[in-house]
């Protein structure tokens, strides 16, 4: 096989400007909404927290911001959200699109339940063409202050395919403010932080655009996985990816779909970064199966990489 | 000790129907209704979650199915239902009741709360005259979604005493749709699965009919039980039996009595069966208290076997 | 060093009496208010339960009574409070304040949130000036069946600084009707329960009087103590003390600020007192680093001992 | 794909027999002693234990009888080991493998390292011509008692791959005395026991005769698993297969390949059988991935099931 | 029943003087050395590190001091060793029963192995006439160093059966110089400490003198209970008591009989004792089942308290 | 305080040319060779491996190539030893000082005990002058293959002090192959690496050359620092430092004292490097409290940092 080129990811301007901006709520549209959503209540233990005009619905914990919007279509992307809570957030990043010829809207208000005070936040096309939603503090107790165990801890990230890496990930760092913590060496992959995590947004070249690869909620620790594992089975749903554990971020995971296909991750451990204290600079990672599985390598059927090593 | 008659259990008919049918809720009258619900907030965390016009409650983790309702009276059972996520579930069942002669009722709306979309059931009586409900699919995001750890992770099964095993078996299995995972060799005793779990349902012969011998709730895990220990004895309540491990269903357990002196179990790692996967024929045990205990046969006052081994 | 003098704090009269009485909620007032509850809501997972008229604000679990009431105004403690579950509890209290000319009012209702039935309870002053709230039972499922892990099981005791560590041992243990688990030799640091639990109020000699020392929650287990230093290590909060082991108590902590400068403390394993069974003879520490911290004696700025061992 | 014929393996006569038997010891080939021997020694913890004249070694835990014999050739199993703690356990054996007309010889003294007494043993020929070792009752206390962690708890099980499964099974259970526990409807594979564990042998067809399919060591629990899946990484060597939760005996899984490429696994958590108190009837399994592995059926390259399911 | 007397035994004179003495070793008769010595290795991984003259064998776990001697005979006690490591130990020990005219005598050298340096210790008789070995430092890294897991982390106390409770504390307290940490109020049951640990000698009133009632070794922690209660299961022995929590020393418990007849105990989790920290005074308790069993009362047959409760 | 000036610490040359080279051995002098091996015996389980003709001890966990060697002295270090795999390791370490124009001399044979085949070494002076050993492969099964628990897994790493950061990093970078994980701003720290373990070497100035600062050893997981901080409690020993999280490293850490005053690390969860999968570059930290210490900054007295935040 070909040698991949090595595309080194560049981080300019804003890179690094978020530093205390989280993954919010993310939407797509799913075939059955019903079906899907009582897929999410069965197995993830989320509940309706709304209603939407058209069928649609919000799912959350039951408590604070909701995690999941579910349209009616076929499955795809419809949204995507962050949580900023940097000083001059949403702002600065307003501010910054505009002065790079974004179009730039003031969010519905409604996408932003369970904010103290007067909420604001801004949508934005992402360079694929998706929504993406940034906005003010909300609540968040059903999520980051969840006890471990059976029920995820929190959204965590969300992983977009698209067939232009580059322009994604400019877009995200050098404007919007995110930072590479990691990088496959052909430019095929990235991983964005905006936090102390790892990352809180991934980029994957999918060949396609405007894709969700999949999304991912925290569970506590490494004991959660087998528990997880044995209750997918009992719900007769495959776990399809893992135990493993990821190279770049370090974090243990497994993989499963819900009924629409969607791939959704369970993950432990994520790497933390503390840029107030070090300085680091991005890792390039070889474009091989043990990159993205350390333990041996094994694969999913939906996960390609450059070389087999 | 005279030898046992050795009894075997059978299976005919629509035996193995349910694969995906589990306990729903339970009622049983108590003296003091007040005291009774106050020791269920206190110890294992339920709540109000309903009133009845009699002074009855209903109590549920706060979202999602009630689990337990409360009525006033001397303690017996009073009822105890099932969830049916089985296609042509509740339907079927209802078939073959009739087929069998059984009067089969619609159970009242009321009881089916947290249900999606237009939920049914039914209400028949089982052999020993109690009723038993079947119904559709409800949301338990308070149960099966539940955190690990203090709260029991989900209502788990009911132990129905009776003065006839053969009966309640039959009914249960031959007409209902349930299988026989395990049976003591004397048929004195039989444990009854309708998903993964190896049982939700056993009956054994208390030499009455119609009893509630116990019901159970799943815990997480083995370190729960030093917890949970330590925490009845901080509420001055006695463990009576366990920590043991059972011979059917190789679960850990404890048991404990509320105020009107039901007995309750908490357990954990109950053995699974993959009827998508395997064929099983139901095991035949001693009736030994090293059966019944597998950690060394000790034994609470209120078990027998028919043999001390 | 001067060698401090021996003090031995006497148990009299009313002592022992209480049984089955801990903490219920606490009263502070800080400069800014929402701050706070911001704080507490993505720390500690509270939620805003009530508002007051003055701006100030209840939180608690979103299930069950009440924790922490904030107002507005510099740092000071502003009430305490007691659920008291003995029998001829909060009277038999009242009865004994009353005959000891202390003056006792009727606690206003809000106070008593969750509470089944009729409730009621008195307010008192304690030696310090500040006000002391007795009740009867209330629901607490937010908190003793919270599950484990990111989120503290229960508000657990609450440690006053004073100037007068004998006047405040007196009122709670001869008056109100607490013992004493464990003080230093000095006199200067006392213990004192209600429950099984070794304390649920601790008296320190900070010099001042009417000061909150520290409050403290409990968590489940030492494993949890990793997970919250590194979660409070993400959320930028220093860990101030600990990970250690206090002598009396033998219970398990960290402690941190919340962003009034108020101590807060995460405790676990704390020693059972089991005066049903057993009787007690409180114990002497000596005023030493190695009796507040058994892990070596290290200490945080703000706690002093008379001696350095 | 053909639909794969059923194939139930019978157990007769000497069925049972055996019930406190388990694996002793293995023997193989490798290319290279010496760099075996080091794996061996680093990821396990074996120790040379004995030096054979031709430059084999012997391996164990520096206590108690040996557990892996390496003698330089090409990859193959050389013979494989039972110690029989059964009354009458060897000499019933023997009687029974001499009226089934196979040749029973003494095995050599030195074989039977560790016990106590005066050791005897026997060896016979397989049905596919390999030696198999049956002896007395030997010391191992580097198993047995082994502590938990990084080092596994003992050799537990063989795995035989052979052409010809019926005659395998036959001879072991119907001559020798185990019992089947599990086998796959197609009948080619089957799980053997001889003491509670699920099993101590297991045979599956791989299209050749006397091959040595992978054999297995205990761990404690699933906890070590993400130790091992690390600390393999950290040696370089790949994780093949896993984790996972195999169906048959419901343990949980990892294998990996020595240097001369025989797979070994990691097993915890196995199924077990208590034939003093119950009668069992062998489970057939459906010869699908979900059936081998339960988590979704991931399959390594060298597992072949009849069927994808 | 007969309310009890309370008895409240005394401490005087030497009471203290012994802070860093722990269990060494002890001695009985079995009637069968081998079988017994067999069953020591299978289920406690001990080794026979010693053989005597007549028979008899010393275990341990293959590194540091010995802890077992078995010799042949009816099932008695034959001694009971303590390593001394406080400064003028053994000296002072020797002293002081000179000095209460007790025989001291030199003890054989051969008991003290694994000791650095020039070793000496001597044996008296306790009241009961049973030899009671004191001797200086010896390595124990079989022991203290042991790993957690399937094997004892070490040796932790004997407890004497005797006929006059008040003469054996007297004799080991106020002469020998142990401490009482807690007794039964009827002075039936005694428990006593010569270092941090709760007790290290434990003293019950069987009715008969110079009887082992039973002895104890310490587990790592509560999961490890779990582990043993199934091992025990695997290897046919009946635990005959607990899981269960003391409430003389806090510390978790089973039970099982070794093939003499022998009570074992298997503990974790014992209450410690700060004495260069903290002034005790010991504690009295109720003699009834759930002093001896805080979790319920239950008890085994050969345990009994004074009341029922 | 004066800003410090940022140092960056280069890599050259032979940077990252070993990549499985790990700690061996360390030899320190201390006044009483007996009671420090008394003291590693009892708080470390290291057993006396060998004795030297000055009456120096060697000490190791029983198995294995040793670990520590006790000379009689006033306490300093006396010699520091790797272990080297990489292919052409020794040998080309051996190469490169020569060529700079070092000393390097023949290790003794009696330094590489446990080595298979014929093992070589090589030592030269470190430019502190304190003598470095390069030995080929030993066998440690005492350590790698330890098991979890109360014993130590393994001897992690070295931390030099010196008086010039610089020359050492470059000589151990440069000339002999380790690459550098973490360094701080200012250059008086930095962090070796030589395998997958974030460390294997430290270099911190401490105004002094040719100066332990401390060594460390690894353990299983954070549950182990709660059973060994309470160990070193009952052994009279304080914990001086932690539990606390490094930044550099990301590892658990607690530190104790030996007799003679050498800190002792315990460690667990050190951060991983994939040298063979990716390309990292050193990370800069801040001279701060928070990062030696994650969890707010906690300091030993004897650890400085240039500033205080």
């Amino acid at each position: 096989m070909e040698k991949p080129a090595r595309v080194v990811l560049e981080e300019r301007d804003a890179a690094g400007l978020l530093r205390q901006t989280s993954v919010s709520h993310i939407g797509f549209s799913v075939p059955d909404v019903m079906a899907t959503a009582d897929f999410y209540g069965r197995v993830l233990g989320l509940v309706v927290q709304g209603h939407l005009p058209d069928g649609g619905v919000r799912l959350g914990w039951g408590i604070g911001h909701h995690v999941v919007e579910l349209v009616k279509g076929e499955p795809a992307l419809q949204h995507y959200g962050f949580e900023v809570r940097d000083d001059d957030g949403v702002e600065g990043i307003a501010k910054r699109l505009a002065a790079t010829s974004h179009v730039v809207e003031d969010l519905a208000r409604d996408y932003i339940d369970c904010a103290p005070g007067s909420p604001s936040g801004i949508v934005v096309r992402d360079p694929d063409g998706t929504p993406v939603h940034f906005h003010g503090p909300v609540e968040r107790q059903g999520e980051n202050a969840a006890d471990t165990g059976r029920r995820p801890i929190k959204f965590q990230h969300t992983t977009l395919g698209t067939a232009d890496v580059q322009a994604m990930v400019s877009f995200f760092v050098n404007t919007v403010g995110f930072r590479i913590s990691d990088q496959l060496e052909d430019g095929r992959f990235a991983w964005l932080r905006s936090n102390r995590d790892h990352h809180t947004l991934a980029v994957v070249n999918v060949g396609r655009s405007g894709v969700l690869d999949h999304y991912s909620y925290d569970l506590a620790e490494w004991e959660d996985f087998k528990t997880w594992c044995d209750r997918l089975t009992d719900a007769g749903i495959d776990v399809t990816w893992g135990p493993g554990r990821h190279g770049p971020g370090n974090n243990l995971f497994i993989f499963f779909d819900d009924p629409a296909g969607t791939h959704v991750e369970l993950s432990a451990e994520m790497e933390k970064f503390h840029d107030d204290r070090v300085t680091y600079v991005a890792r390039q990672w070889k474009p091989i199966p043990n990159s993205v599985n350390l333990w041996g390598g094994q694969l999913p059927t939906w996960r390609k990489t450059s070389q087999e090593g």
